[in-house]
């Protein structure tokens, strides 16, 4: 049980709008052999998620911010190397959210570390897709925040990645029209492919107007559902198009999330009064009572042929910053990935 | 059973901006004597309510816009003078949706009308008001839409208003801590005497800035729920003040009415998003079903000494415009009624 050296990625200093390499800093660390209750673990895979830039920030929120110097947490998925804990043995599955390195030594509980099923024939880096956390999100926001019918027309943005493709799955599933929204052909092509009715290329639309009349024309009648990755005039669109009634689930903003000002709102918020519109924000740890139910029905789907997912992996653990920074340029299809080992 | 000459309120134009004089005309119109199955009624109390507004604007809601040149609509109490209808009699007090008028004679149903009880001890204009349709919008709005609990920190725009007052009551019956908003010091004063913990005179308050730092003080652990009679800064600085999982029934947003150009929306909407909010705009009208229990609770607490209501009372149909039009510039203290007869 020798030591590992393990190379870290610690919060430089704080982004100014859009994050750069230099906000990143990487130590080496070393992952020492396991005291009494503790597992040695090295990470294969680790992830990057659009809701990491909200804990760069210094302020208070629903997870504490990130401090400068200390290394980074994610979500990651690792082979035990060697177990000091009677639940755990050499080469189990385990995820936890010690990501950002490549090796980590701790109590499971330190680092939320559970041991994952090794005979589900899933890949491992699925535990950090669609079997994981951004699968939960898409589960839990479009059937409960959202309160998804059958019959629904739905308006996903953000529709190529990793949680709104799922959305767009679980609601053709569900047998509601779907018309998803994202950047470029290739991404547009993936939505549909996924079973998307409509897929709106919103740099091709260019700007608002664009935006809004191309949703028009794909859901003349109004959208009863919006799943919201994107917000700023996604959102507005969503509201301007909206029926009676509609609700939606805002699951996240990344296109305001490197924002140095405040920015405007949607100029229509008026419409909330006579639509009688629903607007619900939702973090997927409140929904974590959904887990049972979205492990059974996701394993089905997936084994069944409706549910696929795309990962776009980058290798090395010096890749990180850049695989984060690459979600707010649309760098990613589906999940975005690092691979470590 | 003479014919009444009644003078008449029409939309002369569409009003732009702050509505003016001059889009309103006044027509002379006879109430025949009543043929098979209609009445014959003189109207005692008109109503002009905010939501009127939003039927001068030639456009698609949830009630039809009114026509330039036709008669407006608006709530209405008056007595029956003569009947041809088997559930009408002469004397009958009578609440139809033909108001802006002096006199009329239809069919019941053709002006939503319904006989009211006349035993209840309280004020023929009451059903215009308290115990009507602002109340009721209070009731379902602040119970049902915003999902109010026990030791809940409420905060209320529009407090003095009709329906803003009512909240203010019903949330400290039900054991909230309530934190108002109205223009003014003598305003306060009423929103305060109702039972208010806290009012902010927004008008000292002066900007938005000072809006916010005023419901920062009187909230400084923030506010569970919000009642959104007003919108603008209102809803923008209850955003800001939300507490984790806050419920907002947006019910109006009078400083908008008027607007002739969009206006963006609140700048922090991303907030949505980590504080879980759940937004809901609602229309009295979708929640009939709750009356019964209204009616049962609302004459409990007047009666009781726990619901008090104000009024603000214009004479003569001649008045109904500018009541209408004070309404823009906070000219009522509770409802603002035109008296008729």
């Amino acid at each position: 049980m020798p030591t590992i050296t393990s190379k870290d990625w610690t919060l430089a200093k704080r982004p100014v709008g859009e994050p750069q390499a230099d906000d990143f800093g990487m130590v080496s660390n070393d992952a020492p052999e396991p005291g009494a209750g503790q597992i040695q673990v090295r990470n294969s895979w680790m992830s990057v998620d659009p809701y990491m830039r909200g804990r760069m920030y210094d302020r208070e929120s629903y997870v504490p911010p990130f401090q400068i110097g200390e290394v980074l947490q994610g979500g990651a998925v690792g082979r035990v190397v060697a177990s000091n804990h009677p639940d755990y043995a050499e080469g189990d599955l385990v995820q936890s959210m010690a990501g950002w390195r490549e090796a980590w030594t701790a109590a499971p509980e330190a680092v939320m570390a559970q041991k994952l099923p090794g005979d589900t024939g899933l890949p491992d880096s699925a535990f950090l897709g669609i079997v994981g956390m951004p699968g939960l999100t898409a589960y839990a926001g479009i059937l409960r925040v959202a309160e998804l019918k059958e019959g629904d027309v739905v308006f996903v943005s953000g529709a190529a990645g990793a949680v709104g493709s799922a959305v767009v799955q679980i609601a053709k599933i569900k047998g509601c029209t779907v018309i998803g929204s994202a950047g470029g052909t290739e991404k547009c092509d993936l939505v549909r492919s996924l079973g998307a009715d409509e897929c709106i290329d919103y740099r091709a639309a260019g700007d608002y107007a664009g935006l809004l009349a191309a949703l028009q024309a794909a859901a003349p009648k109004g959208i009863d559902v919006y799943f919201d990755n994107v917000g700023g005039d996604h959102f507005q669109a969503a509201i301007e198009c909206a029926r009676p009634f509609a609700r939606m689930a805002i699951c996240g903003m990344i296109s305001q999330y490197n924002d140095t000002e405040p920015r405007p709102g949607p100029n229509n918020v008026i419409q909330i009064v006579g639509k009688q519109l629903q607007i619900r924000g939702f973090i997927v740890s409140t929904h974590a009572d959904m887990l049972p139910d979205f492990q059974r029905d996701m394993v089905t789907w997936i084994t069944g042929g409706q549910m696929k997912f795309e990962e776009t992996v980058m290798e090395g653990v010096e890749n990180a910053p850049n695989a984060f920074m690459g979600l707010f340029s649309g760098k990613n299809t589906g999940k975005m990935l690092v691979k470590l080992s």
